[in-house]
């Protein structure tokens, strides 16, 4: 590397701005306003966009060919250096723009100060946005998609596995595991499609807009959208540098996987309690008590939990920063890097447990299925009744007695002698003894989206493809 | 109507459950527990998925054909009583399903009971949501149409007309006035686009989920689903009838798009004072002062503004109260209809006002043109240093010193000899003179999504097809 | 009421302003604008305020003692009105300001009119608002009260009931359940503290600020403070007409009670399940299901949980609501009485269900005395290790290998014999079967705070003591 | 340094707990998990926490004095250690607590396991956050203080300069410029206010409450409260450790601070426009642009504003991660540190730079006295006419028809003759031309806080002797 210019000695003070300034920014404004510590993982996408903006530059003659090419190679020279670690910054650094600029024209020297001709750093920064946004969706669509997986494959291992199907957390209906683990999943797959529809939403090209009024060089933008993989340029360049849009979706997006994840550890928690005991949390994904020896903490799940408000506090940060200012690129919208970084680090990072909790929790099937309890044949119960010619509603009111009346003996309601049931309903017969198999009830249940068996592996089908259409993708 | 039986005399506590209960609902949870006030509203989608529901359990054999019939004629005549205000709530009435389960017992007796089978209100009030919001995206997308036509036509009534393009709000770039009111429509044109596909995505049928198992009835799903309008039907019935992502979507739609009415009515606030005076809100739209008589204030775009905060609390509401929950469902889920009606009411409010305000604003001509100055020709003037071979990041800080000397001497940049031009760069000619004419200058921003006429000419025309689209989708 | 004219004929269209308007609002901005249907609950507030500022201008000499006497009776009149439901609405009526203006010259004819004189709805509005909130702290800190002591009594009654003490919902040390129960008390008692601190600091009277310069006619404004129980004047009038933080405060107080709430419910949602089965919720505060006729839901608690998203999501909107709005009274603030009475409100119903829960329920003793499992003498034990002179840690390292080994052998760790007991640790002696007593244990944590008897007795006396002091105040 | 142990290699894996793990922690779940990151900024309150901890032990007889003494040396090295930056983490370091005892028995073996007897890091992470909430409440009043002296000195400097008042962003009447630039200080009072009640609320012990239960081992909670400068001890140790309210109190209190930031840098971007231009905000606190020469941008001031809904985010964030959680110690309270630290840090960046704006921005007097029109007259031209009997509401509709006939004329309101402003109202006389100096209106408005400079010569007052408060305390 000994070769290239020392850039950090003769350019101490590169600005990318000042001709007009008599006095150097205040240090407290210059800590509050530097937003390289977030840009910086900008740095592939701003040579990407460098780089195309070049050649455009060159298809419209403001650079020759050789010219062209020697930024191109240069930009590729700084993309080596970071890398490897080798930028450094300058206190002057604003951000990752003038760093990349800095460095370029301690390579190039007048021909780097060249690149800027009809961009602004307002076009600039939201096209490296765009940029980095498609790799961010793509990296959480893998995340989620590992995730699926996991709960596919734990869902298949357990088909037949019975449990309490809960409402308001009270036992409801008898369901298939796999059932209740697949119902997350479908969650998840809206949040494929949600990110999928940004994707194709957000992937518009603002280079071009400059600061404000648009380009007046004979950019063919066209050409450049093209050039980096946009499908369409944006149509109004006032509003092109002052939207923030995608980024507030995308934090969308990531909440609501962060939501989902909420519900699914509540779950999980409450079901590795010592009461419930139907799962077993890893020793890896457990914690235990600085005081209490016994302890086996969920921590993993809680904090996958408490992260959701976390992550969509980024949401409602970027809209309130965003609500009431004044149209096209003010600095406020400087804050979007920060509220998205977050959300996508921290979203990686509960996804990536998560997949880790779901792959290595132990099922416990003989306690899932001591759970069940015969009061959960009541709906059963009560389509027997109806199947007898009761109207749905008195049959209910009828099981409903029946159940109370078991509760206060203290007895199963398979319990009650068929002669008190039919001094509740005269509809009861000798047959009510055969709805009191678990399992064949569930098989009952086999309209699409149900838990019966059959049911539950046109669920997995459905996911499967998914998980293909995903990697075709990725 | 006098024909039809006093139902709200001899049904005075028609509860959908209580066989088991022997006390009745406290009065402090009722009140709380009564959603009646606001999913009244839903009335007319729960008849119809009702309908559709009693025809569907004669397809499967729960019903003969002469009591569908007589219940789907039934549930006609409630509409009836609804659209005519005749409807009346009893106490114990829990939510517009009970009351509509009640009215058709009233008029069909025992058959009224068995509409309810294999079905919960679970699954009911998920369906009933979906129905509406399919009507209320529709009305948003028509008021939205709205408010882009109103900035369509102004847009085109004053092009040609320049004004200052501010970026944080200093003088920027001269721009044409339409470019900078069009950007705002770029805004919206997105928020429909959010909302279409919010349609496609969530048109999904959640009845036949049950409560939680399913539906083990032979219930023609896909059948349901066709009849009912919907693409297809929900894959598990776990997440079906726990899932109110369509509502936190339809919410998050309403809040960009309020974001973006903040955004212009923050703009048309400053742009309506004395000091900018480009713009003069109607009398209709303005209001005066309890004590000063000389007061006209835009209160119109004042509440737009603020209310933006309050659609987007309902979403960090509807977040906050999902987050954590267990699966399936649980009662927290009933907030969704609050923070969903308000989220739609107020934005409602909010467009028919914005739409107003814009169709009868006064754009002052004379106002907005006076505030050109020449410093907003720096950019041009370095462009100009551009095309004499000097590169751009000189001729920016070339141009700078040429700003601030003007500004010392108090002059405009038009106004400093040419000798002292030629001493801060040498690049500088006579010619320099004809870079002086704003109107020229704009014409300059010609590709796409810039300032120029062409440019916006384009603009027109691409909100002109997405009015095209709303309005044969309407 | 006959003798009183008619005033809802002849001044139809009453407008605190319009000298200098000529067209008529838009009924559009009308609907938005119209804060009747919340601001009507002021109407007490803005004629308390509205007799002592009549007073005021006497004093300084702009109405004489027949004037004012005639104003100050005419507003009482009005007052009768509203309680007696008598005052109807115009459709010109803005707000309660401008109703309460009409009826009183409708009275009063041109002294009325003389009223507002040095008055402006900026310091009027904000002064109701204060006087409405010092009820609203008042009532909630009755209602507070009233739950704390339902936690006092149930607590009292239960004093000796042990239940396993969890820490992240994993069973970690045997407490009483009179520990537990009252640790939401002492929550509950700081949000008392809190609202008794924004009572003194928000008691300060902001009527005298006029519009935004202050008032020139000689209003006493310290006078005006004590004849309103205002404990100071405002400094600064600029301030003072767009000052919301006491809003603010209330809403975050109450969003901090609810918060409180939330957690109170959770606990008690899993407490009550079947598998924990601590708590029976009475019929009263539970619901059936429309499906599944064995069902009892805590509908209340999860109404009381879910709606903290909703208290709380009146926070977060009035702060974006405020979040850059120029300074002084912009129409925005008007939403401020939206968000204050709903949080109100609510947080009202919630507490008011929230005592009915306490009150009512069932506490299974067998049940929560069945859940102490050995493995939660574990810390006692690290103890017992300690006191033979091993280090903590290391004890807590032993204590955790007993633990493991009797779990792989599906033992408690008092099974495990004293011989292998002692090749983990070669201090444990015959006397660790002592340490086995899960109420003795409970005892030495007699520290303040502690699970002892004793110190709960403490406890319950120090909420006896805040109980003194809240219903001396109220 | 070099006689001390090499802790950092053969401690590679102290772990406070794992006794009983027979699987080592997940990576990603160490990276989701690993707070510190972000807690280590806690290591002298946990250092000053175990010193007390430490005595208090041996004063409970579970340490001798020379223990003791050994420990409370030691903890002292670990201190030196973290402020030389010599501190190394390792990959099992969990924590600082972590962090600190493996130090500490590093350096002392065996007795450094000794110091956790009893305690929990549930207890001891609270009290270090109380011990550091102390610190960061001095801080941020001190910061207070130095802006409300930034705006007390520019408000001395510029006493007697004119400006429009500006209710809804409309000219209003005439005030001082001081009294509009002291309201903000105002509204930064109540923040000190606030601040100074939550330091007395919160200042109270914790420690002593062990994991859940107490403290079984005669420690001294009041003694340690007085020993670390608390007011007392906290009353029921199950509250105690899942207790965060201080800390969500702590970032309300920023948040609204940051909220009244956001409205004064509101206030100054509008009024250092070039249409305003009523300040100017100084070079180093301005920024340029990389496109266009001639900007000079307030990013100071859009940072502040737009840095609002970042503060505020971590109080929505906060709140929604407590709302829903069981009580006592869940992990999802690990977050409230990276909420804590956020609204803390960028708050005080934030109020760094406000103090530098406000004290190096150049007020142009002749623009805003210049901004001064005579329709801000209109008040109390009502006012003359209330004077000469004309009730309040007539005279206000008076002018405000002479408002508009001025303004149909394109006149000043002084301009209209005598003889038609009787035909508009009798009341009239040729004095009306006396009202009509600005300087002399302003002082009329003497009431407390009016914009006499009576007036605000007290509210500088005021704010002088909250300056001298603030200065005492800190």
């Amino acid at each position: 590397m000994t070769q290239r210019p020392q850039e950090n000695q003769s350019h101490n003070s590169y600005k990318l701005w000042g001709g007009r300034f008599s006095e150097k920014p205040n240090e407290a404004l210059q800590e509050l306003n530097n937003s390289l510590p977030q840009d910086a993982r900008l740095y592939a996408d701003d040579l990407d966009a460098s780089k195309a903006y070049a050649e455009a530059l060159m298809r419209a003659g403001h650079l020759n060919a050789t010219e062209c090419d020697k930024l191109v190679k240069s930009l590729e020279i700084i993309r080596y250096d970071w890398v490897e670690r080798l930028v450094k910054f300058e206190p002057s650094d604003e951000d990752v723009h003038t760093v990349n600029e800095r460095l370029l024209v301690a390579l190039t020297g007048e021909l780097g100060k060249r690149l800027h001709t009809g961009r602004s750093r307002n076009d600039q920064v939201v096209t490296d946005m765009k940029l980095w946004l498609r790799k961010a969706i793509r990296e959480t669509l893998s995340r989620l998609r590992l995730l699926i997986e996991s709960i596919v494959s734990q869902s298949e291992s357990h088909l037949g596995v019975l449990m309490p199907g809960y409402t308001h957390l009270q036992r409801a209906q008898p369901v298939q595991f796999s059932h209740w683990l697949l119902s997350h999943a479908f969650a998840l797959r809206e949040d494929c499609q949600r990110l999928a529809e940004l994707r194709e939403r957000s992937n518009v090209l603002p280079l071009g807009s400059g600061a404000v009024a648009g380009n007046p060089l004979g950019i063919d933008r066209i050409w450049l959208a093209e050039r980096l993989g946009f499908a369409a340029v944006t149509g109004n360049s006032m509003h092109a540098v002052g939207d923030r849009d995608f980024v507030v979706d995308f934090i969308y997006c990531c909440s609501m996987v962060s939501l989902h994840l909420s519900r699914l550890a509540e779950d999980l928690i409450i079901y590795s309690t010592k009461e419930f005991d139907f799962i077993k949390i890893a020793d890896s994904f457990s914690s235990g008590s600085s005081l209490m020896p016994q302890k086996r903490n969920p921590d993993s799940l809680e904090l996958i939990r408490g992260i959701s408000g976390l992550i969509t506090s980024n949401l409602t940060g970027i809209m309130m920063t965003i609500k009431g200012t004044p149209s096209t690129y003010n600095k406020d919208l400087q804050f979007d890097k920060q509220y998205c970084f977050q959300a996508f680090d921290k979203l990686s990072q509960s996804l990536d447990v998560a997949v880790g909790v779901i792959e290595t929790m132990q099922v416990r099937r003989d306690q899932l299925e001591a759970a069940l309890s015969s009061d959960m044949l009541a709906t059963d119960w009560a389509y027997y009744l109806v199947r007898k010619g009761v109207p749905f509603r008195e049959a209910h009111h009828h099981i409903g007695r029946v159940v109370t009346l078991a509760e206060q003996r203290g007895v199963d309601i398979t319990e009650v002698p068929l002669g008190e049931l039919q001094q509740i309903c005269a509809a009861f017969g000798a047959d009510i003894a055969s709805v009191a198999d678990y399992g064949y009830n569930v098989q009952q249940y086999d309209a699409i989206g149900g838990t019966s068996t059959a049911s539950i592996t046109e669920q997995l089908r459905l996911l499967k493809n998914l998980d293909k259409q995903l990697r075709q993708q990725s």
